[in-house]
């Protein structure tokens, strides 16, 4: 019997290259999502695309309820969705308070009730710099934690830790990730605006790999400018 | 200024005792309550009664959303609460999967908004025995999650993790917590049921202080029968 394991899937591209890379290692997935008052609620649309394409039940859980303790620019419309590189300060204002630890903490939970043995999550180099629950100091101790919450050990794993996003971008090409079904931007529009900071990065890792990335943006452009003025200020 | 702490409050007898605790050492207290689908509902209404009575604002989160992963004999009506002794192995019945680190996540969110630096609750030794995340196993590693979960570092605060109930009692007694504003029983009736596990231990831990327990109780004797039974069988 395959080994159970519950997958945290924003329907980002991190998460959905995890949920492909985990299936073709052999787990049996369940991916879960969070609703959180996130204004790109979006990518639970297309989380649950990506879910319909590997044919494995997507969980959505919802924790609006929390809103008025989660708040960040993720969560605040009031709040200005910052431009530039990923990596600024000014992208702090996109952080959502633990929200790495409430959620692992809910996916374990799911996982002791499905007798699922693992939990994973896509934490990769590229988010050390700005998220702080992405940080190995931070997952060291969690993988402890959940190894001693149950009667059963559970484990955590977090496969991309050592990749930055263009090497997530090389391994989810590899296996053929449908990568039009994944959403990274944080304005929930028609199209990804290309100028947050999950949008440039993005962009910038298909460049890396020399591909096109198949989703609609509403500029394509911008994030060469500000990888250009970054080397500038280096 | 004081140091501010949130304090996992669920209006039983331990967490009150805590957040009396934590006041006369001088914190500014946020306590923090869950409601998780649990059937004993009611100890949310003695919580903040005792919030009330320290004149601390309490914040309730409302965590039903999660009712069907969190399944239990605390949270589904369909299983009986289990009566006798709060060690013995059928208590398992009545654990909520993961039920502390999802609190503690929530309560560590609510805290870095607060700008508290500080979260506490009230594990101790007599959970050891059925609560896996009670374990000091399981809080050692928490509370290096905690400390790297944010910019800043966050501390995790368990000051009655050697103490026995009985020694939680005395605590309390001493500092004058009106133990009449605390609920316990896990099954939410008109009067404490005296038979659950909850409600054997906690007459067991003011008898032990020869303290009559100011509460109401369907059955005030029964659970002599059950320490007997245990010591018989020892």
């Amino acid at each position: 019997m395959k080994p159970k394991c519950v997958v945290l899937l924003s329907g980002g591209l991190d998460s959905s290259t995890l949920l492909a890379y985990l299936l073709a290692e052999g787990y049996d997935c369940l991916p879960i999502g969070f609703r959180y008052g996130q204004r790109h609620t979006k990518e639970l649309t297309y989380a649950a695309a990506i879910a319909q394409h590997y044919n494995v039940p997507f969980k959505v859980i919802d924790l609006t309820a929390l809103k008025d303790i989660l708040p960040s620019a993720q969560t605040n419309d009031a709040i200005e969705i910052p431009e530039g590189h990923y990596a600024d300060s000014n992208m702090k204002l996109t952080v959502t308070p633990n929200r790495n630890m409430i959620m692992l903490s809910i996916a374990t939970a799911y996982a002791i009730t499905s007798k699922a043995s693992r939990v994973a999550y896509a934490a990769h180099k590229g988010d050390y710099a700005i998220y702080p629950d992405c940080r190995t100091a931070f997952i060291r101790p969690m993988r402890e934690a959940l190894e001693y919450c149950d009667y059963e050990r559970l484990h955590l794993l977090t496969p991309f830790i050592c990749d930055s996003k263009a090497d997530i971008v090389l391994r989810g090409i590899n296996l053929r990730v449908p990568y039009k079904f994944t959403w990274s931007c944080y304005n929930g529009r028609e199209k990804a605006c290309g100028k947050c900071g999950t949008c440039v990065e993005r962009l910038e890792a298909f460049s890396k790999n020399s591909i096109e990335d198949p989703l609609a943006y509403e500029d394509r452009e911008y994030w060469k400018t500000v990888i250009a003025q970054r080397k500038g200020n280096e």
